[in-house]
């Protein structure tokens, strides 16, 4: 079954990921806190704070069942139904601002009619993975859209650049005429068809969330020890706030999360650690700053 | 008129008020900014920054008009329509963490059928203060409570009950179960009736602006020299996570100006200079972050 599937793969992919970055970090580990939910399921959450290299950084997973939440049912418009749903969510925040923050989740979606939950009605896979510079290296862009690509591709042609494009559209500030970063891939409601099955999107999922380290990892360690002065520390600080309005303002996960009575801690995890907002704080005329931001106002085809 | 006389009363209320702060910071003035709109109208934004007292304040006005924007349109369900719109707005986040930061908004609004404004079809005014402490002192909130009561008894017994108590349920976190600060005034929609002219809420408007200074000023003056340590810094930082997080996520005051394009520099002024997002924070139990907590999930009575 991909749910049981969907849960286990999720479960080795969290303990992955943390002891990948645990071990990159060499100072901080994972807290881990379980948590369970009224009306079925639960989950758990692993933060990691104070680190050496991470700031702060949460990969959780849930598996959360049971009769759908009102607001569910009102969004999809009907007056009974029950549900699975199972996901890996992450938001990493580095201490160094040559090194980018980076988001990523994987979430597979059950509806049923019955509350036995054995009449099946609908199932999807939605996510994602998307990079946040504060000082955009070319190269380092180019490789976390390579190794996405890569892991698109045996799943076909088309999903790299559809996947790519829906990321360049959903992670985008309106109010503020900018992305959010340089991209990556941005998915939701990948349901079977004649050209996948919902097994075929079960594996592309799969290899998009192995994608994940080989994507991120070799950027960490190659601008971990790049030097930079507190201007630059107060710049990531300023650019962090325009992540936090996006989760806030934009963020249907968030959003989502909030309004059905989710974990708070465990959503808000997203959230960076130090933030600042400074009345209008422009980057000086031709400097790195500005050259980030000429990027995220014009999103670019690193491939 | 009442909008030509309201317009000029924001703006000696503007002057008033930064005057009085920078008198109070006694290192930082106020840098001014004045904007146009497109379509009619148009502002003067004055920011404060990383003065002795005041660690970032803004005291806007504004006075816009013209054509309906289509997201005002929906709102009220009209297919045409021609406003004017006038008001203050200010939020002031003091640097000791004894000082509460108090935010305030006083605004007019017309509604007319004809492009030449002079067929009104509908007039109200909104607005209100209140006050985010980040130690609770009960006479400092007794204090503020009383002095907005005084601006509102002489308007009718009924008023300050009936906003104290739609302050308490506006500046709610709903997804954190606590209130945004003690309250204060909350009130919109105040339209001419039998019992009150447009003319007679004018007055009282006026005279809730008018108390601003008395309610805020005195409890500046006397924690602003209160020693306080590192931990509570933190803990103020902590607590402004809380103030992003109503202003991005509930405030419609906010969330109408992004949607309808106003000047988002001006809005987001309201944010905090400094913020942090730990992990699940949680104030010792018995400590004076406690008490300020325990009072935020259960509104008081202050007077």
């Amino acid at each position: 079954m991909i749910k049981t599937e969907f849960a286990s793969y999720i479960k080795s992919l969290q303990n992955e990921i943390c002891s990948a970055l645990e071990g990159l970090d060499g100072k901080e580990k994972f807290l881990e806190e379980s948590w369970e939910r009224d009306g079925g399921g639960g989950g758990l959450t692993r933060v990691i704070e104070k680190g050496n290299v991470f700031e702060k950084g949460g990969v959780n997973i849930s598996e959360v069942h049971g009769e759908l939440p009102d607001a569910i049912k009102n969004h999809f418009n009907v007056t009974e139904g029950w549900f699975w749903a199972g996901g890996i969510s992450l938001v990493i925040h580095p201490v160094n601002p040559m090194v980018p923050t980076v988001h990523a989740n994987f979430r597979y979606f059950e509806l049923y009619e019955d509350e036995g939950m054995t009449q099946r009605t609908d199932a999807w896979f939605g996510g994602g993975a998307d990079l946040t510079p504060y000082y955009l290296f070319d190269e380092d862009a180019v490789h976390f859209h390579q190794m996405l690509k890569k892991a698109c591709d045996p799943h076909g042609d088309d999903l790299y650049p559809l996947f790519k494009q829906q990321c360049d559209e959903y992670f985008f500030n309106t109010h503020r005429g900018e992305s959010r970063g340089i991209g990556g891939l941005f998915f939701d409601y990948l349901r079977g068809d004649e050209n996948r099955s919902i097994s075929d999107w079960n594996s592309f999922v799969t290899d998009a969330g192995n994608a994940f380290l080989d994507a991120y990892l070799p950027i960490v360690k190659k601008r971990v020890n790049e030097p930079y002065n507190p201007a630059q520390k107060y710049w990531q600080e300023i650019r962090r706030g325009r992540y936090v309005e996006f989760n806030l303002i934009h963020d249907r996960g968030t959003l989502f999360g909030l309004k059905t009575n989710g974990r708070i801690e465990s959503i808000l995890m997203s959230l960076p650690p130090k933030v600042r907002w400074d009345y209008d704080f422009k980057p000086k005329a031709g400097s790195r700053e500005e050259q980030l931001i000429n990027v995220l106002k014009d999103p670019k085809e690193w491939i």
